[in-house]
């Protein structure tokens, strides 16, 4: 591989810069990334077209030094190959046709074979490598067990999750259920990615933090551990890095820290400086910038860049991404700024601390 | 008063109980609420009557052993007095006409004199205050300078804030001038309320929760400390506590805790025992039962009750409430079998604390 820079830093080894990617970095900030999405006719098309797929993974890497690809997918690919049906309605997010609302649907519920089903993913990941070939890694994703049930049993994305909320309270058991067959679902699915050539991989728990304190360990970290436990640790003699992001995960950094995964995810509303004191260098950590200061002109991105950089510290074991997916109203000057700032003040960092070593 | 629980909680005296009331009580959850509404025509009507206002306010102590009123209103009086327009478009939140987006508008902001534009509010403190005929305490409030400034920018409720961050990281001057602003009308607004009889007072800090970390203490706690320190202390020879609430603050609570409140409010993420461990009897606490346990049979909702007071112990300064608003989904079962299981397991629990020692 040309640049392992990320998979170095995910496993706290040290690396000349800091490694930075942008999660939804393939997305309709671009203007390119929004022709191939036409030509394609919907965003599942594009998702289910593994060449497609391969094309705007690549986009982002045309124009930024980024440091790592990330697979185009959605995070309800599991969801929708066990038949619930996952469809778009126009402007809205995501929804399903079939949502979990009774105890026979749920019972009747079980985890999808990835080279059936899923197969599509995995065609896209092998051509996302070749496409690739060898530059940055590829990383791998899939929803958590817990943020997969919430729009499973909801239906949709929602602000107060109701369905979802009151299952889990008036019928916990209906719920562990779901979240069982969930963690087994996407262990499978991330290994089928790891053995397709994914070369680290990513959960997602973008709703965990919607939880109550007690709940999160219960309903969701408790299931995103089993899968972190279960996932393939190395392949071609390389270890695969695993990232666990909560988005509202702030309370529960430890938890996250000791759940098996090599990296922890912070959003934007996370104390980087605090996080790396109560971690230390259990695991790595990535993240925070808050998506919305890619709004600002391209030098105030780059101030915000260094605050970023400099509240993780030059120790090694970060990577910089924002807290949030990248916005699709973000000007794409803003994350050339950004990115040439990270990597150009991450090297000044390390080189000022080698001086006063 | 007949009941003082709630004043004496609030400033960490021993109490024989925990007292309790909840975010919106007086809410549509409530079929005498939507009667009041219906007959008053809309929202802005009802909350810009006194004598309905008083009335909705009463509604749910006739119901439920709560230890508490909150004053019927909006948390955007304060800049639909500074002209900005408020109104409500149908099945939607709040909306400004006149949204600060241009460099003379903010400029021209000016604090409105609370006994012109706002006296409507002041004339329903004293409304509510007559009609309650010291029954329970009654709590003013407002919204926060930060989450008014949310509003007064983006015009309305926001999944991303757009343009508010976009001020704020573009722009962070202006922003600072209309927080200037709101920090010296909400803290005459305030006075004001209490002047007219209100006998605690919070500040609601609804979208704080969305601001890096360093962004918070910039933008939101900056500015709440500055209208907390200016409170009258005592009215009729009685302290007036004051109540800092920030949805998302869980991050921030020790720095909340030295912000001049007597309690802090914690929504239902936090970790209450943490809060109680890392502040101890610094200030009180409220809160925190997840809003969404309400959908639980009440044999659940006990339960969540009990675990609920179990986190934040027996000590003095707990205020039991939600960890946000009441929905208005929530069947009043659940409210009644709650604040009687606040009542009668935090009685017991003092009582036990008792036969130990």
């Amino acid at each position: 591989m040309n640049n392992d820079t990320l998979l170095r830093a995910l496993l706290r080894q040290p690396t000349d810069y800091t490694p930075v990617w942008l999660m939804r970095q393939a997305g309709r900030y671009l203007p390119e990334y929004r022709a191939t999405r036409e030509r394609a006719g919907s965003f599942l098309a594009l998702a289910k077209s593994p060449a497609l797929a391969a094309e705007v993974t690549l986009q982002p890497l045309e124009r930024f030094a980024l440091d790592a690809a990330i697979l185009f997918s959605d995070i309800l690919t599991v969801p929708d190959a066990m038949g619930l049906g996952l469809y778009f309605a126009d402007g809205e997010g995501p929804r399903f046709e079939r949502p979990l609302r009774d105890e026979a649907a749920i019972r009747a519920l079980a985890a999808p074979d990835p080279a059936g089903s899923l197969r599509y993913v995995l065609d896209a990941v092998r051509e996302t490598r070749r496409a690739l070939g060898g530059r940055v890694p590829l990383i791998g994703f899939s929803g958590s067990p817990f943020t997969l049930a919430c729009y499973m049993v909801e239906g949709a994305g929602s602000d107060d999750w109701r369905a979802l909320k009151t299952m889990l309270y008036a019928r916990p058991e209906l719920l562990h259920r779901i979240l069982d067959v969930n963690a087994r679902a996407v262990t499978e699915y991330l290994n089928a990615q790891i053995e397709a050539g994914a070369q680290a991989v990513m959960l997602f728990d973008t709703w965990g933090g919607q939880l109550s304190y007690a709940g999160y360990e219960e309903f969701s970290l408790a299931y995103s551990r089993r899968v972190l436990s279960a996932l393939i640790r190395e392949r071609d003699g390389r270890r695969v890095p695993s990232i666990l992001f909560t988005k509202g995960g702030g309370a529960w950094l430890e938890a996250m820290a000791a759940s098996g995964c090599d990296a922890v995810g912070l959003d934007w509303t996370t104390d980087a400086a605090g996080a790396r004191r109560s971690i230390g260098q259990r695991v790595a950590l990535q993240g925070n910038l808050d998506p919305s200061a890619l709004f600002a002109p391209p030098e105030r991105v780059r101030a915000e860049a260094r605050r970023v950089l400099d509240a993780f510290g030059s120790a090694p074991g970060h990577v910089f991404n924002l807290g949030h997916g990248i916005s699709q109203h973000t000007p794409v000057e803003s994350v050339a700024a950004l990115v040439d700032e990270v990597r150009t003040y991450s090297r000044s960092m390390r080189s000022t601390v080698e001086k006063k070593a």
